[in-house]
């Protein structure tokens, strides 16, 4: 019998796929689950987008090109124009997904064994596409007491090898919550420029920054033109996860030159969500005003609630719509687990994704968990009343 | 300044590529180009399909499950059993386009360094998706004499080594129309049983079989359960390539749960596309039916018109939409390009595709083209006599 790839049986699992069997057997029994672990958002997707299929006019649904159709491109580039991000059309690469631009820039920028540096905690699939591409992540530890701040500069250069090609950082931070400010970007920009490193920055949040902060981009530091990599999607932009549309953006000539052999080979982004992604575009300001606020209040009656509860202790989310919360547990693995098999309040659990997965270091991050707030107000509070009660009798 | 990797610069670039602003060229010239060099069908995709994204009722347009939808799994699964190939849902995970599925299997089954053995000519992306998965590619030579069939197995066998761990084939072939037989597969199940590999099809031809010959799939022999990985997708079958919707089937549980983990990665497949590719499967036989008469008619157009010019060898493709031709000149590299940038027929050219793309082996295949017979018959008419006229003057 053949046997499957080392590489196959490396590749992670989701943090939360564990805990999908305990879901389903809490649904059976009957109970409501509150899902705090996904970043399927709730709000609608804006409705020129969805209509901008209904009416398509396509007989034969055919491939685009490779890097994206031209007019789809060309509007992107203007809304990173309104954004005070100033690239050309031939800048970008539409993707299949923010996923698929992190799969091709790694493909681009690394070869076996190569390393690229991650600010821990980070977006777990970051582990998933590394293996995938047979390169090394090295974290580098941000903390909850710091707000997950970017680290230490010297803490960056510690770690950097023959063998280092990259840091690649998530702004704002996918689980943390975190926003980077203008002069950590420049700290950054001056240890790749130093060190030549290519500098990938996932700004699939971008839109998502609270409390008056306005997102500072790596495409918009001068002088990083040959370093900067910018992944980007629709997905959370625009609630529309389905499409799979991003891009990746670069101003670097060989790195799009590189990456567009990457997207020859598996042809073409899909079409339809193509379309939809292109009228999106036309998404009013008053969309993203209203999302913002909806996020903010989330995010304010989430904190208000959980700094009630008795050691907990919770880092205030600047951007994106994570937070990491500290638990009085040892275990938050066994916690999220105990939750679902065996924990109610009238019939009513929670879901939460254990935040160890979101390390590459083992044995950190044990005791905490990651919350989206994809869920209305009134569901959060419930749902931390929930996670207040349950720390109440647990035991671990 | 950083460096692109070794692997971003050993990605190989399509055939056709290097072609490209000859055409261009070409149209600003004025000239009318007949293109036979591309796999993108002009046949109407079914209207069923086209219609059910304009009636969706979504407002969220949100990810599916990473391995597709359940409901769609389940009527591909009896899509397969309409076709005696007998495997469940859970043998099903939904892909990007047959390219992603291709790229699953390839990470499933093989570490860095591996080899997969491939008969030659073959579809020439499956270069790209081996470096970027850090694989070998072994070509075993098939021959435009025995219309391209199945090399003798002990061709295979001088060719396995340790590192061997797939045969994949393409049924029917891009590029050579070839149909394997069923006692052609069973030489193949004998081989990967023998030396325990992975025996990868891609199908996604599968309907396009002519003159009555039955298509055979890896899927129906019976004892390959544990080595048996099937490659499919939509965008032939129902002409919507830029759908990006495919399939990796196998009733290898090891398989499905390792590419189910690259799935998760990436999240979720194009959501419309999957609602659209639902709809596909109520297309009709009558559209298969048709589809089916026009591809046959032109490939007997195609094929009569070439074998009218002196010097020209074609085999006769049983299946896909593609033929080989053996032109009388040294280089069909040169030639094409010449062909666009050169010649005309009262402003009329064509654009070939170079068959040495679809050789791994150096030298072989150099006056060879792929001719793709996706245009109507009146334009293939036109076309071959294009070719005719220009051989006659051609000098190299
Ligand atoms: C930080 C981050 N990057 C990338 C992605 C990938 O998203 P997509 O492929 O849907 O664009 C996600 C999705 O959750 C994410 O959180
Ligand atoms: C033999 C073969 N396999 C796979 C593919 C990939 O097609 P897709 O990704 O559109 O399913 C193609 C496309 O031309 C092909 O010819």
């Amino acid at each position: 019998m053949p046997v499957i790839s080392k590489k196959g049986q490396s590749m992670p699992q989701s943090p939360i796929r564990k805990l999908v069997p305990y879901a389903e057997q809490a649904y059976k029994e009957g109970k409501t689950v509150y899902h705090l672990n996904i970043g399927q958002p709730d709000i609608k997707t804006p409705q020129v987008a969805l209509d901008a299929v209904k009416v398509h006019s396509l007989d034969i649904l055919a491939y685009t090109r490779s890097e994206g159709s031209e007019g789809y491109r060309k509007k992107i580039a203007d809304y990173y124009a309104k954004n005070d991000i100033h690239v050309k059309h031939d800048d970008i690469i539409v993707t299949t997904g923010g996923s698929e631009a992190l799969l091709f820039a790694f493909g681009s920028i690394m070869d076996v064994d190569d390393e690229v540096i991650i600010p821990e905690p980070f977006y777990a699939n970051y582990n998933g596409f590394s293996t995938a591409s047979g390169v090394k992540v090295v974290p580098v530890i941000s903390k909850i007491e710091d707000n997950f701040a970017l680290p230490a500069i010297e803490e960056f250069e510690k770690l950097i090898t023959p063998k280092t090609k990259a840091i690649l950082i998530c702004n704002p931070g996918n689980p943390t919550g975190y926003l980077y400010s203008k002069e950590e970007i420049k700290k950054l920009a001056d240890i790749v420029k130093k060190h030549d490193l290519f500098l990938i920055a996932d700004e699939v949040y971008r839109e998502f920054a609270y409390d008056g902060a306005k997102h500072y981009s790596i495409l918009q530091e001068e002088g990083l033109e040959d370093y900067a990599i910018v992944i980007d999607s629709v997905s959370k932009r625009y609630s529309m996860c389905g499409a799979r549309i991003g891009c990746l953006v670069s101003k670097s000539k060989d790195v799009i030159a590189t990456a567009l052999k990457f997207a020859q080979a598996r042809l073409s982004p899909p079409t339809l969500a193509q379309i939809a992604s292109e009228a999106a575009l036309q998404t009013p300001q008053s969309y993203f005003d209203e999302v913002n606020k909806e996020y903010v209040e989330r995010r304010n009656v989430l904190i208000e609630e959980l700094s009630k509860i008795e050691g907990v202790k919770v880092a205030k989310p600047k951007g994106a719509f994570y937070c990491i919360a500290e638990l009085p547990v040892k275990n938050a693995d066994k916690f999220a687990q105990w939750l679902l098999e065996s924990f109610d309040v009238d019939k009513e659990t929670i879901m939460v994704a254990p935040a160890a997965g979101f390390y590459s270091t083992p044995n950190v991050g044990l005791n905490q968990i990651r919350i989206a707030y994809v869920l209305n107000k009134e569901s959060l509070v419930k749902a931390v009343n929930i996670l207040k009660e349950a720390l109440k009798v647990y035991k671990d």
